[in-house]
């Protein structure tokens, strides 16, 4: 059945992205610009991402806490760089009871300054080391152009910042936190991502080194999806976060922070989902099936049918049983538009046959089957087919848009296609703000070949070889 | 072992609280006045309640949601009395970008009026009602006097916010939540708590009844814990939430708000700790059992039985193995320092015996068992009896504070002594605030009993008697 209230994708991507967030139920706007509501199902999906993510984070000897919303203008402007690249999207407190504040507060965009506070007071010894935290917390930048999820006033993250006693662990743990990222998009959101440095241009102010995942969606636009920066002593030197090694000197901690955030639910819309609504990878569902019951409520079969089936698949998947009074092809409708990966349609005609019929939502195909072959195991293999193959056509995505050029003729051509463009790169930060400016197209990140040939914009030689692409 | 870092409670009691805050690593000070940094462990016994409280809801059909932190003070001030209740303690954002805003942003104290703006644009029909939300957030108000968990500029809730169709199904649902708040208290916390509504001095801005639970900490001192309010139509009629009845007319919705917050952990540690540290219930506590190993690094023995039993524990429990290579003195300590329910020493000279030693926090009392005696069962049922003893101490506590007065000489006596007096009252507001002024005590809740009598402070006959207490 056709959801007239979808805008088609090959007419407006970005109208049909907003269409499936208002028909999926996922958020409403606020009543302050560029803030938005998350619903209970967007905020399920969110809530299912955190739990995934600290069974990680736990694993990997991150421990979570919380710091302050409120952070000091005076202590914001310690790190150069840092107050430099956030400066023009702060929220600031800068008056209290109708007195001006000497320091107004800065309502947090990161809080790199919060963690360095609690470093240099938690930080002595090379015992101490490392010490690595996470916060879960809601984060504040101005944004003239708002879109849900992807870009808003308000949003939710996870931030993890630790401290090392040397560079190699302090590196080596960035890595790992986007490797972490990277293996997190692919199993469980089933998005193929490039991974790579992003250029000092792109790189987060602060740090040192950034490292990102970039996803494409499907009209071809990247996605920055997660970052992990390597601080190196920019932060500990101006916070003055020493410890005492173990020859008994005082040195500078190196660190690193890392994040996510609920931009992740904009790459679910925009990676799988199609004309007819949302489409959830089955792992970060609310709900993995859904059992639709007709006439229930006339046939006592139908309803005991219905329970036993949720009673039996609920041990491991989220089972909801739709017993309204709606009509058999609403309820499939309004499963569909919210993405459920499995819909089981029972009816008193079923039961004759012994047979059920399932939806299953990646392909929109439906298949009959013996009401006992639907148990956990068939559910659990059925699901992680459906994750393999929404997997596969990203991937396809992925690979199709993929371009080489050499000429700056070739890069316009591929960018106006919505393709991704990889070449050879020795351009300035200039030379990056210009092309920017000129093309649409930002880089995103580098690509690790090590070849060397010519940059298509300054003809100079380089062994520097750069993914380009229109971005969120 | 004795920690002097510690004050003792018989010396200034509220030294002692943040003196237990400091040395069992809970919390640190942030860097604008009255914001506190949660550290792991106190964060972790905030998400082990979120836990708790989150499976209570989903069965109680509350959905969670998020809503922004932002609010337009045009929309704050439309009911009239909660604007009234909450203009002296808001945080503003005054200018964006160095531009005066015409309608500053309220930074949340509490949600009613994004819940408000959600349900105007959700309820249409009886059908959509009841609808049940909650969100868990930080909130924040403007305090001159903090404390940690207990009054500071930011803290963290959840609130629930509920529409019903009609009086009778709100008000039912008002005293579910602090039923629910209150079972909370005694069985996962182990502190009993008064139960009753609040008078209309002390009752939530905008509410037309507020329910609250209030917990007496050992200094006599009570501590308000979690309220539920009745908001009748008093903010529907402002926002102009109306839905569609069974017989086609036009109401207005009947609204509830409820929550408890981080100052629960106030509570847990004036109800429980004692002068050598943190006491914690066993059902919230991060760590249960602490295995401290001694010689572990030279006796492979010891080091395969502490993890055999880890094993063993950690099916169920929070285990902890302790095999640095501080002394055995300072182990313990440290684990009593911070609460842990349950300790066992595990050395080499126990090995030879077959019996490992148990310390428990709650009576500091000790026990040498037989290794095989020690499994998920006994720890189960020793936790279990762990937390009875201490509701036991708190009801005790409780019980012998509370004393019935018919005089202001016996109300001030009583008071002053650090009690709980219960007493006749037929004052008005004014009254009320005379008698907070003058004592220090204020109202807490009614009683429930129904006997009539005469107001210790006007005279005059009433059947309402209320509790006083000085209050956190």
């Amino acid at each position: 059945m056709e959801n007239k209230k979808i805008v088609k994708r090959s007419v407006d991507f970005a109208k049909w992205y907003t269409s499936i967030i208002s028909e999926a139920n996922l958020i409403e706007y606020g009543l302050v610009k560029g803030t938005i509501i998350f619903k209970p199902y967007s905020w399920l999906i969110w809530t299912n991402i955190q739990d995934i993510l600290n069974s990680y984070f736990k694993n990997m000897g991150i421990e979570n806490c919380s710091m302050p919303l409120f952070i000091p203008y005076s202590d914001f402007t310690k790190e150069a760089k840092h107050i430099k690249g956030f400066a023009p999207e702060l929220f600031k407190i800068s008056e209290l009871c109708g007195k001006k504040l000497e320091d107004p507060y800065v309502i947090r965009p990161t809080s790199e300054i919060m963690f360095c506070h609690y470093f240099s007071n938690n930080i002595h010894s090379y015992n101490d080391l490392p010490l690595i935290l996470n916060q879960w917390s809601n984060v504040f930048r101005v944004e003239k152009n708002t879109r849900p999820f992807l870009r808003t006033s308000e949003f939710f993250w996870q931030e993890q910042h630790g401290i090392f006693s040397n560079e190699e662990d302090a590196l080596s743990f960035t890595k790992k936190m986007i490797d972490l990222y990277k293996k997190f998009m692919e199993e469980y959101l089933c998005i193929p991502v490039l991974m790579g440095k992003k250029t000092e241009y792109e790189r987060f102010a602060g740090a040192d080194e950034t490292f990102t995942i970039e996803a494409i969606m499907q009209d071809g636009q990247a996605l920055q999806c997660g970052t992990s920066h390597y601080l190196g002593q920019n932060f500990s030197k101006n916070f003055n976060i020493k410890f005492q090694n173990k020859d008994n000197k005082f040195e500078y901690g190196f660190q690193n922070s890392a994040g996510v955030s609920t931009r992740l639910i904009g790459a679910i819309i925009m990676s799988h989902s199609d004309d007819n609504g949302l489409v959830l990878p089955p792992k970060i569902a609310p709900i993995q099936v859904k059992i639709n019951s007709l006439f229930a409520d006339k046939c006592i079969e139908v309803k005991n049918l219905c329970e036993e089936l949720s009673n039996k698949l609920s041990k491991k998947f989220n089972v909801k049983i739709d017993d309204t009074n709606k009509s058999i092809g609403f309820k499939l409708s309004e499963g569909e538009v919210s993405g459920i990966p499995i819909q089981i349609n029972i009816g008193p005609k079923d039961l004759e046959n012994n047979s059920i019929t399932l939806f299953y939502r990646q392909n929109r195909e439906k298949e009959i089957l013996n009401i006992k072959d639907v148990d956990l195991n068939f559910i659990e293999k059925k699901l992680e087919l459906i994750s393999k193959e929404l997997y596969k056509k990203a991937k396809e995505n992925l690979d199709k848009r993929i371009f080489e050029v050499s000429n700056l003729e070739d890069f316009n051509k591929h960018i106006s296609l919505g393709n991704v463009v990889l070449a050879f790169w020795s351009g300035t930060e200039k030379d990056e703000k210009k092309l920017k400016e000129t093309t649409g197209a930002s880089s995103r990140c580098i690509s690790d070949e090590t070849k060397s040939g010519t940059c298509f914009f300054t003809g100079k030689k380089t062994n520097l070889k750069v993914f380009f692409a229109r971005a969120y």
